[in-house]
């Protein structure tokens, strides 16, 4: 990106100012600072710097927080692509150890706002940070339906409904405190087993 | 309460000012204005009265908005109390029904919110709206446990997650447009029989 290009040719107090500029906005995002309600002005009082320094680096707020949230791109774990059962637990797991985290809460803020305002912003973060791991899901499911571990009538995105769902409501919902450690393992096995009586 | 007591023994001109900054309470958080961040100004201005109009009737935001939220509790939809499979279909539905809706959307919003600021007005919500549906769906996956239907080892929480869990998924995550008519019986029928081959 542009403005980061120029940011790393800059000199290093110029490094430093962009670094808590990135952290504010961040910081504010995590803390439910709605994307439309953000401010330059709450981002540089937060970050002690001018708007000047903001505006030096980035046209607008949109391409501010599009950076900033470009910073929370994860690799997805890696797939042993053995198993399906291991492989959706590993990528569930992310889900689980994520939780709580300043990550999770912006994807959960800005993912889960309902606002227009903020649309184009959510639709970049979007692509850039939860569908790489939705594709990567959708292909171990697909493989299990190929290679016969699954039911041939899977409805894939409803598999991944079901996987993902589980693991966003109890990071949401469930019982206060870190989520359980074998949670993932736990959601995988009921969800691939499923839940009626089969004595 | 008492704000709507005296409302209510007001005049008519007055129950409808009342009825105008309720509907602009509902309209700016279902647009996707976090709790902390709407104001009184806003409020007031949307709703076309002045700021002395509100705080005669509510003495803060927190209780205006938490009156607000309270005209969206809906009643719980009628259970046939035979096959868990139907019950848990007619619950799900409810969420397919309201996906979209001005209730939906304020409820997202309240309560994905993570912002601490607004955790007193979450928690109230919270339990007037979406607890009585969490107590319904336990209720129906004890039972199921109790006489049978289900796995004698269910973990009822999970149970609630894979199957709740998925309908937020596809509310906020799905395919665009309107869910699809069948979706709580599909996805009860996945989260029951389970994802995998049993050929």
């Amino acid at each position: 990106m542009t403005t980061q290009h120029q940011a790393r040719a800059g000199r290093p107090r110029s490094e430093k100012a962009e670094k808590a500029i990135i952290e504010a906005t961040l910081d504010l995002i995590a803390e439910g600072m709605g994307v439309a309600e953000l401010s330059i002005e709450a981002i540089a009082s937060r970050a002690g710097v001018g708007k000047t320094t903001i505006y030096r680096r980035w046209a607008n707020k949109e391409d501010l927080v599009v950076d900033a949230l470009a910073t929370l791109r994860e690799p997805l774990p890696p797939l042993a692509g053995e198993s399906v059962r291991d492989d959706l637990i590993a990528l569930l797991d992310v889900v689980r150890r994520e939780a709580g985290q300043r990550r999770a809460r912006c994807v959960m803020n800005v993912a889960m706002g309902e606002t227009d305002r903020s649309k184009r912003v959510s639709e970049r973060f979007f692509k850039l940070a939860l569908e790489p791991r939705r594709v990567a899901m959708r292909r171990v499911l697909g493989r299990g339906v190929a290679n016969g571990e699954l039911r041939p009538d899977l409805d894939v995105e409803l598999g991944m409904a079901l996987l993902s769902g589980a693991m966003i409501w109890f990071s949401k919902w469930g019982p206060e405190g870190d989520l359980p450690e074998d949670l993932a393992e736990r959601v995988v096995d009921h969800a691939l087993e499923g839940l009626v009586s089969r004595r």
